[in-house]
């Protein structure tokens, strides 16, 4: 009899042989609204189940794809600044074996600790956020670690022009206007995906998919769902003019299923998460 | 030590200094399938901490918008008759004092009471209906007074052509033949926004908003949730159509929170409800 | 005082005067993921009351629609093939009546039981089958009645060329292969929904509803939800283009009320049925 | 092919030969905290097919109790007035026919109903009353028709003493001081079942039972669910010591099934259900 | 990087070193009323993180039991034959290494499974089966195989006066008198786990737990919740009743994780499989 | 009109006539299974109108109890050391001013902040700690502040044989061990509140109750419920042995409203915070 191993659909490449290499980051800690964020990624692969292995949008199978799935970090809840180093580590070690990290939040803060490793080894990533909100504040009630701040955080990393925003459609004032300053952002829809893939095409690419990018209806089971946001098939038509790019790190965050009994905004993350590792042709 | 003063977000205005007074409608005893808007008010005060005070959609803010909210009336379930006399009482008050009412059901009954007191201040008011259902019975199993006859009495204060009703997708035979004859009756979408703007354009307007409009895929939780509805973004659409006319009063009705257990529902309520308030420039 | 008789909105005409039969076959025990189609049946009648008789997008009433609702089979829990026999028999006896029946699942497999009373009556029939799946594994993890297989069952009594996929989104590689050889399978959307009713314009026609067809945003109440799917007017707009066919029997499967608590999933199943009902002229 | 007959838990009796008449009031207009007790007499027909018809702990079996099952009256959602009235009449024709009249609720409002034609035919008659609340107020905010008076109201039918009140643990102090002297009130628990069965052997007994009689652990669903209450194994034996009496009617109220999405709370209505039914040798 | 191995709490013993071999058998196919119980072992695994190794009731550690957890077994749904036939050669195999399975359901027909296996290698096994059911019909609606048959299918394999039943207060009239011939049923209560105890004590045991014999207050996911039944404490006194016991095989059944959404159901759950696991003295 | 405040049940006097104050600390980023308890106090205030401000259990009432509620504390998601210190200022502000501060969490950790206050004040204090869990823990993975430490921080501040712990059911073999040296733990049951209350009748008196040490059948509404807890009656009978103690603080902490769809978890809290607010002399 063995061991009970346990993965994402499909994903059960041996390490040393794998291409890509999932991780989960179950943290909520920061959440200023509706916590749950950590119990995402045991969500998706426990529910994976329900999917195929096969995409017939790609014509390709996650079987095919050479993932290897590590589980979850073992993360302390309440503590950002510990949570953000031990991600940072893990990123790390698949960089320098020379794989693909992509991490399943656990909330958004988390994009942070994989971007600190990802700009070591790419100084010139270029980041593309996929979110409702648009996460600039430079602060959260005095707190800098947050979900709230981390694409301001990011922003000190990579410095200016390198961030590109798409389907924001909330946030306070001053973060539009720091956006129209610092990063590329464009509102409401991700219209401009075709757009935003040619400029970045020459330079490594981190791609951060908050799932709350999905309009509330698709996607109810988040901590802060967000009306007027994409369909799936807006979304999916976005991440497949990112195909091309040099991917050299993603996350798929924010997703809380208990918000969502139905289990609909599982499903559908799971799915986000297959077209994605289908994507990646590193 | 102070008082907890609990408001809509960012509604914070002195009453003396206040534009629009919101103020809500705790009622639902007519509801004929699925009761709970009663609870829709106190959640969307409740669950608006969830949402940012800005709007980037109309790039303006609630904090600068003058609002003042009031709370709830202390309203009698099972009495419709008194119901009914109390909104109208309140909504008198605050058209005395030179102030836009914006009440939150509740169902859609209130509306009468509102009607009742805007009608003698504004006798050549017209109201734009937006709704999944005509809401023009005569009676409803022999009451005069329900949320399914409410514009039938509507119409029996504001008389022929004077209401405009859009996104209506449901409702008997014989009320889409009376709205034929004594309404302006939009079916399904709400493309017709724009027209209508035009055509009140130099009346007084009365804009009364059921959230079941919107698709139940977006808004499942109201008493009556109907597919083929409208998205968000087409609901803000009309509505920013509307920005220009002279709005005297306006609600939003039936939310009924406990329905749908994600909260994507009374989140949607709320984004609405920001984005109307920030609509109205009296 | 009467008995208590409980049917499906409107659907109240005496067997005898009666020109469409509507039954139900609560049965699951297929199911590979989420159980809980076997509740359809009576959500959609206990539920249907919620909703207007008329349709104000065919301009017509269930009320003089002639459907006589029979209720439940009794179906035993755990034996497909019993399951699949005692739905022949009472297909067989509505055929033979002079009737259309119109079947309320349930699971998908239920479809195979109705097929093999229609193929002996009309053995030309034309199956339009609207899914998120493709539904045509040979077996199941060695079981071939599933409601993962039912639609190849269903090829093998209608032979190649004769079953029309709309919608399909999901399906293993070799579902897609089986598909391009032996059916009619359009991917992803309804749009071909005009293109097929005029290919099959000369024969009877069997339609096959599997409501997960739907986006999981509006039909989130279903064993295995899948984004990407049709919204409500999207699938209406397919119906309306069945109507002028000849339509001998059809089916609306695969609703799990308790997975979608808000209740919106199976008022959009009873939706979709009264339209469906509606569209029959026989 | 028949009607679809449907009856709570073989009670399937012709009117005709049966002793007791099953029938449902589904409202709840004047509930003042969460509303749902509508659904409660259509929750307990639906789901008593989960619960066997032989009762172990009275070796009854229900098939053999000739109940005849007439369905739920049709209410006006409201209409305090109307809706008594119509449970009067419904109530006087059962009587007239020598049968006992068994209602399910709906709030407890509806018991003045039934008691209305009761005390007509046995102006003798004693009240058990089994709740967690007194409903002794002489009004609710104003309305003298209240799930929150309907003892105070049965109490002007009755007169002094003749209302026995079990497991009481809520209420404002006015009522319990009325009930000082004109109720026998017994708070807190069951105990005193035995006793008050005494002394109302010689007269005829209505029996109404408040299901937030219940421990609000083993009955969370109802509209004010209240701790400190009885275990279900405390309700039967209470109920167990009524089997001798002379009861003239009796009614189940206050299940609010949506309340409890376990389902839970309307398999326990059911069971009590059953074993009152079982207890009736009239 | 590891593999992500996911055990039941401190179920990480290696085979070779374990006594107690745990796994799950995911299966409801023959569920009559509401299923789910095919997720009670993955929801248990999941879930017990929430619970500590230490119990203060037995001062015993999961972590010094020295327990295999194997994981679930790969079941098809729909084929009760092939499902039995799968647990009986994984029991078989546990047993022929010398070390004591423990399943988790799915729901109680997969006792049967077991008990194959047990009764081959301990033809004298005595069986303390406690639930809320007696499941002791020959046959339900036709099919020998079901949860409501399964204690009829052990008595053909062990022979009367082998069974002992506790806890039961449900059944068809004619399984309590098929049990007045054939086993020892204590209605109701636990309080004969004592005097059950002293009778086996010389025999090989199974224990068989349907988790529904607790009160649906504590343990409402289930499929057929009871009222009436034990509470925890009474359980785990019984439970420490059978701990000197030659216990053989084990088994915790009918969790439903998803009817219970607060997830106490599953914690009460993993706490049963806990208490159990640390009695097993073998 | 006058601005709408917000208070739990009857709680209305003004600050200066006040004797008790009791406010809310949203708090539960240290929660290491399942959040929501941040959400607990806003709940309580919410559902406190479906209670009588009357207790019949000790005939007093909370509109004579001269309670003033002060709202929530805003506090940072994510930073437990500042949230305790914000605490902390609160609770020494109420004690300065000779009130007696009674706070609703949020997580136990809250209590910490305001143990800090009172042991200022108060360096005799004792603190009597119903809980399921020991909370005794040095560190919780590397955290010294967190819900499963709370206590013996405390420890730190009151020392050796100050803390009487009851009900507790749930820990670690240390935390027990722990105990058995430096506090008076009463394990499982209530039942030495009588003895406890006899011992610190000569000192002041800290009361912190986490709200799992009810059942979880009767409290499921938490983020780590136990079975085999005390029922409502067991707790108030504990509480009122507490009636004569010099009480100087108190607690009602981990209520996570949103576990328990049903709202029997609130309805409880309320009541237990009631019947606390009305045992206080002060």
């Amino acid at each position: 009899m063995n061991k009970n191993v346990h993965t994402f659909l499909g994903c059960d490449a041996d390490y040393e042989q794998s291409r890509i290499v999932l991780f989960g980051a179950p943290f909520d800690s920061t959440t200023s609204f509706r916590p749950g964020a950590r119990f995402g990624c045991a969500a998706m692969r426990q529910e994976s189940v329900g999917l195929e292995t096969y995409s017939p949008y790609q014509d390709r199978d996650l079987c095919d794809a050479g993932v290897f799935d590590g589980g979850d970090l073992d993360l302390v809840f309440g503590s950002a600044q510990k949570t953000l180093e031990q991600i940072r580590a893990c990123t790390e070690d698949i960089l320098r074996d020379g794989k693909l990290p992509v991490m399943m939040g656990g909330e958004h803060l988390v994009t942070l600790g994989a971007m600190e490793a990802v700009v070591k080894k790419y100084p010139e990533v270029r980041v593309i956020h996929l979110d409702a909100h648009a996460d600039l504040r430079d602060d959260y009630m005095g707190e800098k670690l947050s979900h709230a701040t981390v694409m301001r955080r990011v922003w000190e990393l990579v410095g200016d022009g390198h961030i590109y925003q798409l389907g924001i459609r909330s946030g306070e004032k001053t973060e539009f206007a720091f956006a129209g300053e610092h990063t590329e952002l464009h509102p409401f829809a991700l219209r401009a995906a075709a757009q935003v893939a040619a400029e970045v095409a020459d330079s490594p690419v981190y791609l951060s998919i908050d799932l709350d990018v999905l309009d509330c209806g698709v996607f109810p089971g988040t901590g802060t769902p967000e009306a007027g946001g994409a369909t799936f098939r807006e979304l999916l038509e976005a991440l497949l003019h990112f195909a091309p790019l040099h991917i050299v790190g993603c996350d798929v965050v924010e997703l809380a299923p208990m918000l969502d009994s139905s289990g609909a905004s599982t499903a559908t993350a799971c799915k986000v998460l297959r077209e994605l590792l289908l994507l990646l042709r590193h």
